[in-house]
């Protein structure tokens, strides 16, 4: 038997900004059973996560060796949060939740189902294995505990701090005994970062004309650890002011994703004077720590020592604004697009 | 009593590429006594070492935080082998040999003499102190050891492999089981590679009109661990060419050195991608390892499995045409200056 599935489909390839006309809504139909010659599952999709490395996979030549990049013509993909109805893989039987990579639809035929993982914490909101319980919370733990080092007393500088993964390694560092510093968008996430995260300074980098002077303002010892989500320009002002045997995580280069020619930087012979460490993180790498990870956070957001705002847009009809909304940077918290409420 | 002493003087700062006029030969006078509120030493240099880190201290606007730059007017320094000739220092007495820091002259007082080392074998040459021994070597121990992490069957690219550095790293590759591919600015470094330092491979960059498809020319399968020298458009080519979990150790960035503003570096996001490590080496920071790597390159050195070339300039008067030789790359061998044979 079949049922009507919507999806968001991507229309052609993107060069800069990505619109919401970029995305349409189509309805398909769909069988809610695994065919018999599969080993996948057959998923509804409950919750779906925008992501800044969405954009990458917008590109017409790809440049990256991670993700298929995607199809015109065919639903986007990313990650998200799911309810198994039907399933030929021993890992997963029908009922279970399931967070990982699905489509942009509501229901969806998974043909790598070793790729999901099994959600079995569900005292905590369902919606926050789209963001901190998910890939992005494992980049900001791998990222942070195992690239960066931290110790006490360091001088930690996020840029896009408010960003699923900036809010999440900023409180990491705060509890760490950090000096925690982030930069945003909008005076609205920086009255957040310092308010309600408790970083203890955070600048908006769009009224900053001298990135270089604003740095040396808010971490005037200079810098011992950089979270880049960014790269570009800021990375090349915060090369200026890194510590000697600073630590730099390369976890996103945001302000080159709509760029047909990535900026250059200029700064990295400071790299060889300040014995300054940069390494990538591909998160997917570090996927063994992740019952580690659970059982580190999942205390702290109980307690609510660890906070975490999210940004709902409800229905898929939704998606495309939700994701544009991300890819511009005008969300305040994680942004997730609920398919359904089961 | 004083002697004469013979100088290589600065002129003034130095745009673009220097020339053998931006430095002249002076006299001057010099007791060869420490003076009695010094705990200082009294050299006479015997070798003096032409490094490319030489060119960064002739900027105006000084952009690092490791040495002094040159003041116009006075010698320049650098690396060299010396004899003591007095001490106020407990590490040091008269006739001991020493290399470290000294300047470009005949006599020197070296008022911080706990930078200098004491030469314990002299087997060897003594210029070999001024490279292979001391602190190139050094950085080719530390750099590729420490920094890059190497496994037998790995592709290890190095540019200006003929260098001090280069020539020494790529030897310890081969000797790890690596497969070793170099670059240099002319066919006869080239050949040398290939055919006296058993380079498994090597290319004149300067005929390459498209970097990125000559490594994938002679690293067909990708680049595990790349040593950087020069920076730069190099360095952006070999982004593109690192296989995932690569390794960067940069040493060097001498495309840089001769440039008002530097090159920006337009690759730095497949450091993402794949997880890339770039490090930077301040050799100072594994002096302490300096026995450990004595202990382990003297044998080889004297038993032939580690090779080494000079270039030997005769006379401090021909030190200026020396250096510059260096610093365009003409040198064929570590470029050395002897002051004196004694």
């Amino acid at each position: 038997m079949e049922v009507s599935n919507k999806q968001v489909i991507y229309r052609d390839y993107i060069t800069g900004f990505p619109k919401e006309t970029d995305l349409v809504l189509n309805t398909s139909t769909i069988s809610l059973k695994v065919p018999e010659e599969s080993n996948g599952v057959l998923v509804k999709n409950l919750y779906l996560s925008c992501d800044p490395y969405m954009r990458i996979l917008m590109r017409k030549v790809p440049d990256n060796n991670l993700f298929t990049c995607y199809i015109p013509g065919s639903p986007i993909t990313g990650f998200g949060v799911a309810r198994v109805l039907d399933s030929r893989h021993p890992n997963f039987k029908e009922g279970d939740l399931v967070w990982g990579t699905t489509a942009w639809e509501e229901y969806s035929l998974i043909t790598t189902p070793e790729t999901l993982i099994k959600i079995e914490h569900t005292d905590v909101p369902l919606s926050y294995y789209t963001g901190i319980l998910s890939m992005p919370g494992m980049t900001a733990y791998a990222g942070f505990y195992e690239l960066c080092s931290p110790r006490k007393g360091e001088c930690v500088f996020i840029s896009s701090a408010f960003g699923t993964v900036g809010q999440i390694v900023g409180q990491f560092a705060k509890l760490t005994g950090c000096y925690v510093v982030g930069s945003a968008g909008s005076k609205e996430k920086v009255d957040l970062l310092k308010n309600k995260l408790g970083f203890d300074a955070a600048f908006n980098y769009k009224e900053e004309h001298d990135l270089d002077a604003a740095l040396k303002r808010y971490c005037p010892d200079g810098i011992d650890i950089y979270f880049d989500n960014v790269g570009g320009k800021m990375l090349d002002a915060v090369l200026l002011n890194m510590r000697p045997r600073g630590r730099i995580a390369a976890c996103g280069m945001v302000s080159q994703y709509n760029l047909e020619e990535p900026e250059g930087v200029k700064n990295l012979i400071q790299v060889i004077y300040k014995q300054i460490r940069i390494e990538g993180l591909v998160v997917f790498n570090y996927y063994h720590l992740y019952p580690k990870f659970l059982d580190m956070i999942l205390p702290h957001i109980r307690e609510g020592k660890i906070v975490y705002f999210e940004e709902i847009n409800e229905g898929l009809e939704s998606g495309p604004a939700a994701l544009i909304k991300l890819l511009s940077g005008r969300n305040v918290g994680k942004q997730v697009v609920v398919v359904a409420r089961e």
